[in-house]
Parts: structure tokens; C-alpha cells; sequence
């Protein structure tokens, strides 16, 4: 019934000097937040609470990842775009590309999640199986909520 | 090290049919949030989150309180002002008020629990021991968390 | 066409050492904001309002007035209550309470301007004309317009 | 002692048909939103200001315009992505892009007005002078009072 989280595709890691992966990050709890700098929505409401995730959990217990999914205005969006728009916006977790690709308008991992649009948020708990996939926003009282839940059966798992 | 959550010291129950206690309440995770109606904070921030906290969590799992702990401006705040208060607001959830002391100016729980002010967040897990208290107001993401925590406990703790 | 704002039939005065009556404020620009302390609008939007415009323009062109309009809940919100109430929101602004009317829950003033609740927000140039009468919240943009174009009739008036 | 304002010098207009000018729209009150599409603080508030101003005051007596003044990050804010930008944000009045300047990384508007940055107002009467000039964000109230000042002025001077 766990269903096992499917490797992000990712072109360029920015924020981090070595890239990422789920299977190396595996044993820590994995919030990703798919999101375009240029959606509304994303700017206005997403990206804080993914700062305030970042800064209110422990990063020995959980981690942060932006996933730029671009699925539309493709050329307004490019990667020097992209740069100025997290140091603006003053986001310093790990942040991936999505890989384009190029028999379709929506990236890969985009399209290996089946991800409806932006935001998107997956919750991965530390065993790497993929335990909740929303789109839209999800209120911070239940964010924290699955979040404390996954980690606390990390904490039970290590034992 | 564990503190035992001291009882409630209530003068008159609203929104309830029969009055609460934490003795009866003894196996679910309790959610007090002490308030008064003339404190900007609480109706801002405090009141929404206690609302949001209600219909969140499963009732099963959780009871939030509500404790109308009037140390100022007593003549102000009397029980037909509440209930007038709490029906504009619509606080649904049971709340009690606070029983005066006629040594002090604040009323007993308040002075009990040594709050300092208003807003005050009590977090009494199922075994009615006081978890933690909080004045001034906390944000979402984390109270999520605190709530999860203690849920999963008493989940445990009933098998 | 013009309607000659009718006086302000007012029980008790507060943030004021003398009664105010419109007559005696002819000459300026009057914003009267009817209000209730348990109507969560008002608190949320109308007050910070009216706060603002009370900072804003000069108290030479306009005063700003509050005219605590009590039609429902009557013994919730006696003016212990209000001054409590004004106190803790910090309104510094003249506030009256409306007179109350034996024969009808709605007092004197509300019944006078057919007031269909709160908030309520009369304009009155400085001739003593009822210049606008908005049931509901004015976006402050155009609030600032209007009260902008009262001032310049008055001051061109008194040349 | 009055200023006349000096000609807005644009590379590229977007949502409009023609080429604007001050020269052209004199006979108007203008008001310019001097902005960048990266700039965190004329998203959250400047723009959604200008898109109030632009529906809340008539087009027959004011013009809202745009002006994209790129002085840092260039490489981010170019044309294709700035279009993505406004339709996004559903940003409808027109908008001009500040036209670069080769020895400078201020465009030349922007060093023409000596800007200290973005959000910056320009606020333009009916004679083509310049009213006022405002570095960060200008609070709703004043705004809107400022502006039906120079309307009205425009409307006695059209007499």
C-alpha cells in the first residue's frame, strides 16, 4: 500500500553545492514544494510557509526542497530568472529544476507525479515511500501536524 | 518530571450542556486557550487558531477549551458580554469563565497556573499532565506539530 | 438635493471633554463611523479605518467621530464595556453613544439616518450636508478621494 | 516653482496598442508605478495598488501606467519574462520598459527622475507637472486623497 517515491529529475541544483537525491536523503522526512516563480499563488502563500517549515523543523530531522516545475512560459522562467528570484525572495533551501522535457510541455518529475499544477507539495516520509501528494494550498495546523507525525515515527524507526 | 495539569477552577460553562473538568476529560488531548474578549491579540490571532485547532483535529482525539480569564477591566467583561461575544464570533467550542477571587484580581485558574497574561495555551496530554504553556500566540505550524505528538502518544498509550 | 445632515442625538460622550454636536463642527469635514464593539467587522476593518483617517488628514479640515449604535445585544455592550473596549483598542477619537430609544431596540441617531447596520459611515461637508451614507466597508482608496474632495470644497468655500 | 515632467524614455510598451507619451496624455492626471517584476514588495503591495487606482478612479480622468525600471539583475527581467509577469498577475494598464541605458545599470528614466530604488510613485497633474515623487509604498488613504486633489483640479481647470 506505500508507494515508493520516485526519484526526483532534476537539470541544475541551486542553493546547494552537491546535488540531491531522495535516495541519499533517505532516513530524513522529505517535504518538496513544486512551485513556478512566476505563479501567484506559489509567491504569495507557498514559499513562506516552506521558509517557515525550513526554519520551525529541525534540519536534522527533516528537509526542505524547492522544485521548479515549469510548465508553461517556459522562456520567462529560465534558471538566471530563477537565481534572482530566490535571492530576492531570500530562499535558501535546495532548490532543483525540474528536467525539461522535450516531448512535453510539463517537466519530468512533474509528469512522473501526475502533479495537477502549482503548488504541489509531497511529504516523503524517512523511508523514501511518498506519504501525501497535494496541490493547492495546505493550511499550516495540518502541514505540521503530518509533518510532527512523520517524524516522530522516524524517531520510533531508528530505534 | 512530569507536572500534573491542575483542574480548572470554573465559575459558569457556556457552549456546553454539562460542565467539563480535566479529571472526566482524562484520555484525550486537551487544548485550553485562556482569553479575554477585550484583548486585541486574542480576537486577532488567538481565537481563529482556537477555531481552526476544532475543526481540524478529531474531536475523538482532542477538546479544545476555551477559559475566559478576566484580571482587568472586570465590570467590562461580565458573562452576558461573553455570551454576546462568543455568538458574533461564533466560538463554538465549550468555554468556561475563570472563577473570581475575591483576594486578587485574578481569577483562580489563571493564578494557579501562574499565567502571565492573555493569550495562554495550555497542551494537557491524555494522562492529564500538563505538556506545555505558552503565552502569547503560536504559530500554526508548530502547534500542529505539538498536537500530532501528543495524539500519536495517546494513540499508543491505548494499546 | 442637498440633505442637511441631522444632529447626532448622542447619550454619553467619551474621549471628549465636551459634548459634540455637527452644528458646532460646521466648518469642517465630519466622518462619523456607527459602530459596534461586538461586530467583528467593525473591530477587523472599520476601527483600524478609522484610526488611519483620524492620523492622516489634518484636524483642522475634519474630525472623526465614532457613534457607538447598539441594536442587538443591549446589556453586552454598556458603556463599561465601551470604555473597556476603547481603552484596549486604543481609539482615541470621540465616540458617542447613540441615545437609546424605549420603543425600539434600534437607538435614536440609527433610526433618525435609517441606518441598516454595522458599520455605517456618514460624510458630512463642512456646510453640515450629508454628503454620502456607505452601509458596509469603504476601500480606503476611495474613502481618501472623498474625504479629499470635502476638504477642497471647504477650503474653497471659505475664501 | 512647479516641475514639469520630464518625458518617460520606454524601449518597448506592453498592453497598449500605441506608444504612450506624457506629451500625448497631458490633459490628464497620470500616475506612474515605476516597478520590477522582482522586486518582493511591489508585488505584495505597489501592484496590487496600481490595479485598484486603475479600477477605482475613471480612465476619462486618469491614466495608470507602468514602468519597468531594471537596475539590478537585468538578465532576469527581460521583455519575455516581464510579459509572463503581467499576465500572471493579470496586471491590465499599460506598461513600458524603462529604456537601458549602456553606461549605466540604472535605465535612463529611472537616473532622469534620480529614483532610489523600486517601488517608486510618480504623480503627474493635468499640465504635465510633477506633483509628487515617492520612494517605498504610499499608504491607500493618502494616495486616493491626492489624487481626487488633482482631479478636481484638473476638472476646474478644464473650465
Amino acid at each position: 500500500m506505500t508507494i515508493k517515491a520516485q526519484e526526483l529529475q532534476v537539470k541544475t541544483w541551486l542553493n546547494t553545492e552537491k546535488p540531491l537525491s531522495l535516495e541519499q536523503l533517505k532516513g530524513k522526512v522529505i517535504v518538496v514544494y513544486a512551485f513556478q516563480m512566476l505563479c501567484p499563488g506559489c509567491v504569495e502563500h507557498t514559499l513562506p510557509q516552506a521558509k517557515k517549515v525550513h526554519t520551525t523543523f529541525s534540519s536534522n530531522d527533516i528537509t526542505v526542497i524547492g522544485l521548479h516545475t515549469v510548465f508553461e512560459h517556459h522562456e520567462a522562467m529560465q534558471e538566471v530568472s530563477l537565481r534572482a528570484f530566490l535571492h530576492e525572495y531570500r530562499i535558501t533551501f535546495p532548490v532543483g529544476i525540474d528536467q525539461p522535457d522535450e516531448t512535453s510541455p510539463l517537466p519530468k518529475t512533474m509528469t512522473a507525479y501526475q502533479m495537477q499544477g502549482t503548488p504541489t507539495l509531497l511529504l516523503i516520509n524517512h523511508e523514501g515511500d511518498l506519504h501525501a501528494q497535494y496541490f493547492g494550498h495546505t493550511p499550516d495546523l495540518q502541514l505540521g501536524a503530518e509533518i510532527a507525525k512523520l517524524t516522530l515515527k522516524r524517531a520510533e524507526g531508528s530505534h
